[in-house]
């Protein structure tokens, strides 16, 4: 079984700004090649098994592509710092998998249909099955980081584990809940995104033997790079391009997930519109026109606006904290993709 | 919140033979008393989350008892070398975690609505919930583990949880499938059950210093011992007395579970007989007569019969197994287990 190489979309058929984003991660991705192939072997090898379901359903899950933007931010981040070992392969393979394993259950619990455009593993296979082959990948993603042998990696990536089911949990406390605020909307960001983001980096610079500072600087670019780079994608469900970008437009809202276009669109509606996402969110009875009543609640408030214009400002911390470790081509390409990132939605 | 230390059945109202396992199990509690106070302090905290939902789920599930017996593995291997520091207190506490996220899964994968008498919390909070709580314990599990600090021990608990993963997708496999062999059981009980036994102890005894020879045995004493246990259970769970033993008996039949009674009841059954398994079982098509009628099936074939004598077998290699490590109170204590554990269905 071989694993696609390609992003999720089609840089050419996208539109320009989405396409500069896609170029960095394509320079990143080059930058990092010979690695990624590494990577790729060892996702292959680690998702094998004797019970045969398991590479089949996990082989489905990986060949589905994406980005691959945690793990190369691993292997990226050794790199800033001149490492020459091979530790940062497996680090970069292991958080990939956890991310995968993640997935699957983040599918079964938002009982998603489609995941970059194909049907998910829990329609195909079933939802236990789901459930018990990331169990699988997840004991698989840490005999990887054992493997690497860094006890400080270790520690840093089983506690970005925990975060990440505590803010699995937490959205699912959010959802459908239109009183939900700003804080607790960045909790859930910070938690279920970031903190992998955040692990993923530092976990690379630990292993190049960066100093405190440097270790410190590149976790804070990590984690607000992931916050920048999930409020542009809860935007870009409101106003993306589904055709060039793979994703489908309008999932977010369908499924009552309160992400920030709609705590700001909530928060500043007028007080006779609040029956329209009390009905639409809280009590999940939606109309086919619903979603466009929602984006020109949208407009007319600023929600998508102001979601970019907070992402943003968790790029420029991230560039800045960036800004802190050795200058070269690999914390430059991090930095191109970081600014890149933001302007996708504009 | 405080952990129930009470065994999940009532010692006066059992049977004399399951009587003279529970007071097995509590001179083996009584031995390791003091640190198994810590253990319960270590996985209070690790359960704790400033996400509600998380603590209570998880404590409904601490609380509802179990004998603890993997936790106990690790403290008595470790005490049987002598060991006297304070790890392995962290490493039972990381065991326990494993099992309880693993139950978790478990019951939402079975769709089981009771667990030790009490509603099953995929039954009160979701499965959902269940799932990611489960996810969380895991993770924190692992934390425990990394706290020790031991990477030998690492790499033995990372591999038994993919194992433990593996052989419930298999006995997902094998369920209602009444073409399922002695062998392809004794696979999952394996992975599902004896793995984490097994490596419980490997690592207590690991942590203690013990040499090569003196591990392998503490690994093999205590995976024989995880079979041995596991098929008892199996055997009780047609023979058993419900009212003492605080389980319900059936439960594998009704669903469809291929445990070893109905695996050998099924192979001795006569031609015209098939169609009862295949009704009750793969169909999951039941009367309530039917339970009785494969009691009468099991007793006829010696199902019950060979599935004691096959964990008496067990139990014999893992007293064999325990016999090659120093003599004291704590491997005593460990021996008169495994020899009262397969006296319970007797």
């Amino acid at each position: 079984m071989s694993i696609s190489l390609a992003t999720s979309a089609d840089p050419i058929s996208a539109p320009k700004s989405h396409r500069d984003f896609l170029g960095a991660v394509a320079v990143l991705r080059a930058l990092t090649e010979s690695d990624f192939e590494s990577v790729n072997r060892e996702i292959l090898t680690h998702m094998q098994s004797s019970v045969g379901l398991i590479p089949d359903l996990a082989g489905h899950l990986v060949n589905a592509g994406g980005k691959r933007i945690r793990p190369m931010l691993t292997l990226a981040a050794a790199h800033v710092f001149d490492y020459e070992g091979v530790d940062h392969v497996k680090l970069a393979a292991a958080v990939e998998l956890i991310h995968g394993a993640t997935l699957l259950h983040d599918d079964v619990v938002d009982e998603s249909s489609l995941r970059r455009g194909a049907k998910t593993a829990n329609v195909i296979w079933g939802n236990k099955e789901s459930v018990l082959v990331g169990d699988y990948l997840f004991s698989r993603a840490f005999e990887l980081m054992v493997a690497a042998g860094d006890l400080r990696v270790l520690q840093i990536l089983s506690r970005a584990s925990g975060i990440i089911a505590e803010g699995e949990v937490l959205q699912l406390a959010t959802q459908k809940n239109i009183e939900t605020t700003f804080e607790q909307y960045l909790d859930v960001v910070n938690a279920k995104t970031a903190a992998l983001f955040a692990s993923a980096a530092q976990s690379g610079a630990l292993i190049g033997n960066c100093n405190e500072q440097q270790e410190d600087a590149m976790r804070c670019f990590a984690r607000n790079f992931g916050i920048a780079y999930q409020l542009v994608d809860d935007a870009l469900d409101y106003v993306g391009f589904e055709e060039s970008l793979g994703k489908t437009v309008g999932d977010d809202f369908r499924e009552g997930k309160m992400t920030l276009p709609i705590v700001y669109a909530v928060a500043r509606s007028k007080p006779d519109e609040k029956a329209f996402w009390q009905r639409t969110i809280s009590d999940g009875k939606q109309e086919p026109e619903d979603f466009e009543t929602a984006r020109a609640f949208m407009e007319r408030d600023d929600a998508i606006v102001d979601t970019i214009a907070c992402a943003k400002r968790h790029a420029e911390k991230s560039l800045n904290d960036i800004s802190k470790v050795p200058a070269n081509k690999y914390s430059s390409a991090l930095a191109e993709m970081v600014e890149t990132s933001v302007s996708r939605a504009s």
